[in-house]
């Protein structure tokens, strides 16, 4: 399964007068921390690879995302599975593996047609959206579609973000934690 | 959380009639199918480590094992997580992690006083007995009460074996494949 997924600032009161007047729906408000990690064999920053432990509003999903497929988009192949959240943070630990940053966000995820329209408040970073497209292939036209929608919303292809929160963070030097329920 | 675990080979039929003359209770009967992993930056083989994705009657669940702690049980630090067991694969194998093998074996699961007594049979290489204690301390005392209660079913601390049934597999070259469900 590959995620094709554009990212760019915007103005959240803006663009949510425009989702709404062309239909789309609210499906849900979720606060997200996340951990990242990275790999004692190679350094993800370099492999443009990430591995996270998303907890959200008491449940944790682990996350893997491949490189980049292409140079617009953040396109990337990723396997995602429900996990307890603590054991595995252990698990990761044992193996080698250690904390990259942590981001915390608040997300509101609305449905248009075949794209979730993810609008992220990033503590310090600012307002952000996210338009993604699940498939098994047709990355191309997946992800025309996206940018033609995000034209409707003001958005141009050249105000597309590759940058990770994780790699903003980063370089913001913002450091904080994920209160993870022990399992 | 440490689990100390004694392993030997034993009669089941035998070892049953004395269970059930103890009042050991049976809690029920497992299809496991072990697939092991291995790692890209250290071999687990030399490090005495082991990750493992167990499906076991429709769920799978990922397990960390560290190395053993003394020379004559298999006590040793272990994480679990229940998880999605074809992406959970998907994940490792992305990261560089390879299958080392894979064991197939039916386990009867009794509960006597605070062990768990397992009696595995493991395909091909035949009839075990596994009893477990699972805690946060005090490896001696629970080690001692374990070879305490194998010697009331005829099983000496001699009989004790602590090579894993991945090893037994690899060591007798028999290649199997579990069916995991795509997730």
């Amino acid at each position: 399964m590959i995620e094709i997924e554009v990212k760019a600032r915007a103005e959240h009161q803006q663009v949510k007068e425009l989702l709404t007047g062309m239909g789309a729906v609210l499906i849900g408000v979720q606060h997200h921390c996340d951990t990242y990690f990275n790999a004692p064999h190679r350094d993800f920053g370099e492999t443009d690879e990430a591995l996270r432990i998303r907890s959200v509003d008491g449940r944790s999903v682990m996350t893997y995302k491949g490189k980049k497929l292409d140079t617009v988009s953040k396109t990337r192949e990723e396997f995602e599975t429900e996990i307890d959240g603590g054991n595995t943070r252990s698990i990761l630990l044992a193996l080698g593996f250690y904390e990259a940053g942590v981001v915390k966000k608040t997300r509101e995820v609305f449905r248009y047609e075949n794209m979730t329209i993810c609008l992220d408040n990033v503590g310090s970073l600012g307002e952000f959206i996210e338009v993604e497209i699940t498939a098994e292939s047709d990355v191309e036209i997946h992800t025309k579609d996206i940018f033609l929608f995000l034209a409707k919303l003001g958005i141009g292809e050249e105000d597309s973000i590759r940058t990770s929160y994780l790699e903003m963070v980063l370089l913001n030097n913002i450091s904080e934690q994920c209160e993870e329920k022990k399992g």
